[in-house]
């Protein structure tokens, strides 16, 4: 077989069925997919041949759960209760500052963000999609986004009656413009939708074969007003609406009993866990184990960058790992591999894409990152797969391919004027500091 | 006054008594010290002149506790039982690996990488102890750096009742060897050392006027064995034998009670928090609102690295600052600001250091770190103090002075040749691989 490219001279962390780790091979790439994964020596005369320089080639990362606009509001507020900092902050900067223009450079923002720290897929939803979309499209970087609905006026949606009118035409213009954006349709809550706005947009989802994402069992008051309003937990008031199945996916799940994990279990709907979020904003702690142990996909998320306070899935991952052991008291729970499968092929299966990245296999999209492990900090080397999870951060990605594309070669982006991008966004910061510092 | 260097255009964060926060700044140092913080234009004419580039310019960090040489097992065990993970991995490894000439290069490996992340002064023991200091003194960080001192055979104290001579031999030579690196006597722990020496070890600390160290309370299972065996809580027990006072540094402190706590505040020692060894190892989360809130100093520590996996004590930082919340569900718990104080200016008190580095004030010694905040992750910028404690990582640190003397450039260790010390590492890794992996 003849290659376009060719990335040698690494340890293969392949994250496939077997969960093969090759110390020192080779892959090579075709029309955008892996065509051979070996640990002999590569072939020559490939157009393009990358030195990983004895690092680890891994699959790309996958943040399921991410709002991209929002890191125009990165560290605009922290340390608050949860109300205060939404009800005070984020909801009013939102209302007078998400336009398109701001959406449009703040996506930008954090897709240079996450291409420079290895993620090569995100999931999520917000407002005004369409430019979002159209943003991401343009960075070459894959996502499954989603129009935003719920059942207030929003930006880019001043009546609430045709949210689901404004999230079917986003997804119909989506479904066949980019082969690397993939529309869905994202209800904000339980809490800020009713249920047949739930109901028609899980329809409407459907009926295009698509994800359906919603935030569900945050914090304990959501749960807590769900028992007392409709005698369900959270979980178990979706399914009882019929929104729980393999193209449903649930961001958070903190407050989940044994039974909701059995129901999201049975109907084989995805949830995605957001430690640093979910512990910021004080939400708790999430019962990944168990969640696990149920057969749900798990996959991680950074959530709004406002709330986290970056968009790095490998300090997600090194989060996500500690994090399980010492809410349960056990250092065997979560190990390295198990939480870089939640950043890798399980996120890629909660979202709907597990035929087609999240693993380094013959026959999958290329979407590759390469780490450089010559620094001190990811020095001696004993069990690559540790060091991804517990040493290794967004800073230590050298070169980044998405459907074969180089994306990142040497730390720096190929499809986007970082600093223009940066000046953009420091200016619409400027506008928004005024009234609320 | 005329300085020897100036680092202009960047905001001051200083940790000073008021937490002064100085937008564009500039910072002169003379004979090692800071002789001047201004907002006003910087004088010309001065030796040295560093343009941190609308960065950040802040106090060294400071990590309180760690045990250099043990960079050689990093990684080397995760994901294990905590006695198995000792027990059959670490004690074995380094009963088997520890030599002067592996301290020594584990040593250099550890300062590279805490140099590179903005650390500045680290506070810890170890055996060989000598080794470690000589080390440490070549690359011009700052340290306090204790002889181990604990009841079986060691590492260069084969004979545990010479532990104490051993360690007062080590305290004498360093006390006028070195202006930066001042010795200590570090006891492991209640549970591997006796009463007697216990005592002996803090009379020969105190007869020197050095800091006292100890891991205490680390584990659930060592504060039981302690109340079964001895009637007192591990903190109850030292406070019997006479050992708390403000020369006295407790690491860990995980499994107190509000007695413990108020004792330790009342004799007026210290405690280090190392919250990612803590989680990692399963042992618990420290009750570390409530320590602060007694007034004891609480300083952060990363732990040895083969726990934690890294040396960052921006991550740790990060940790700290979300953990709290998590365990607490309250997000006002341990702010922005608090968790930098406990990286700096606290760290500093609980290590005896208070007057001289910790913060950025005239006439404390200028252990400066310059932050690069021009990246994608690190924009917009509404408040500092948000972005070190939740956005930045060691890799943001672009320039690092330790007494006026610039150790890193640009992103470049001065004093080091890495190559060389990360060739030697991996050579004693080959040696540590084989038997265990
Ligand atoms: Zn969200
Ligand atoms: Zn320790």
């Amino acid at each position: 077989m003849e290659f376009d490219t060719v990335i040698h001279n690494g340890t293969l962390v392949t994250m496939d069925a077997r969960m093969r780790i090759i110390p020192s091979g080779w892959i090579g790439i075709r029309n955008g997919c892996i065509g051979a994964i070996e640990s002999v020596a590569p072939p020559a005369g490939v157009p393009q041949s990358v030195d990983a320089a004895g690092g680890i080639v891994m699959p790309g990362l996958v943040n399921t759960h991410t709002h991209l606009p929002m890191t125009l509001f990165r560290g605009l507020a922290d340390d608050l209760p949860l109300a205060e900092w939404l009800n005070d902050h984020i909801f009013p900067a939102e209302a007078r500052f998400i336009r398109p223009d701001t959406v449009r450079w703040g996506t930008l923002l954090a897709c240079a963000e996450m291409l420079l720290s290895g993620t090569t897929c995100c999931c999520g939803g917000y407002f005004l999609e369409n430019e979002v979309a159209r943003a991401v499209s343009e960075t070459g970087m894959r996502a499954v986004l989603a129009q935003g609905v719920i059942d207030f006026p929003a930006p880019g949606v001043p009546d609430p009656k045709k949210n689901i009118d404004h999230a079917e035409a986003y997804a119909k213009h989506w479904l066949s413009e980019s082969p690397r954006i993939i529309p869905s349709i994202f209800c904000h809550a339980p809490y800020t939708c009713s249920d047949a706005t739930l109901k028609a947009a899980k329809a409407a989802a459907d009926e295009m074969g698509l994800l359906f994402q919603v935030h569900v069992a945050e914090t304990r008051q959501e749960r807590e007003r769900s028992i007392k309003e409709k005698g369900l937990s959270p979980v178990a008031h979706l399914d009882s609406l019929g929104l729980l199945d393999r193209r449903t996916l649930m961001a958070h799940c903190v407050w989940v009993d044994d039974r909701d994990i059995a129901i999201a279990g049975d109907r084989g709907c995805a949830v995605v866990h957001c430690p640093e979020s979910n512990m910021k904003l004080a939400s708790g702690i999430a019962p990944v184990p168990a969640m696990r142990a149920a057969r749900i996909p798990v996959g991680l998320g950074t959530d709004g960058c406002a709330s986290n306070n970056d968009l790095d899935l490998f300090g997600e991952m090194a989060t996500a790992a500690k994090l399980h052991k010492a809410a349960s008291g056990d250092p065997t729970v979560l190990g390295a591999l198990d939480v870089l499968k939640m950043g890798t092929i399980d996120g890629a299966r909660a979202i709907g894409l597990y035929d087609s990245i999240g693993s380094l296999e013959i026959g999958k999209q290329a979407d590759v990152v390469v780490l450089d492990t010559r620094t001190p900090h990811l020095t001696p080397m004993y069990h690559p797969e540790s060091h991804i999870v517990y040493a290794a951060g967004g800073r230590d990605v050298r070169h980044v391919f998405v459907s074969g594309q180089p994306l990142v070669q040497d730390r720096r982006l190929l499809t986007m004027d970082i600093r223009k991008i940066m000046d953009r966004v420091n200016n619409i910061a400027q506008e928004i500091r005024k009234p609320w510092i």
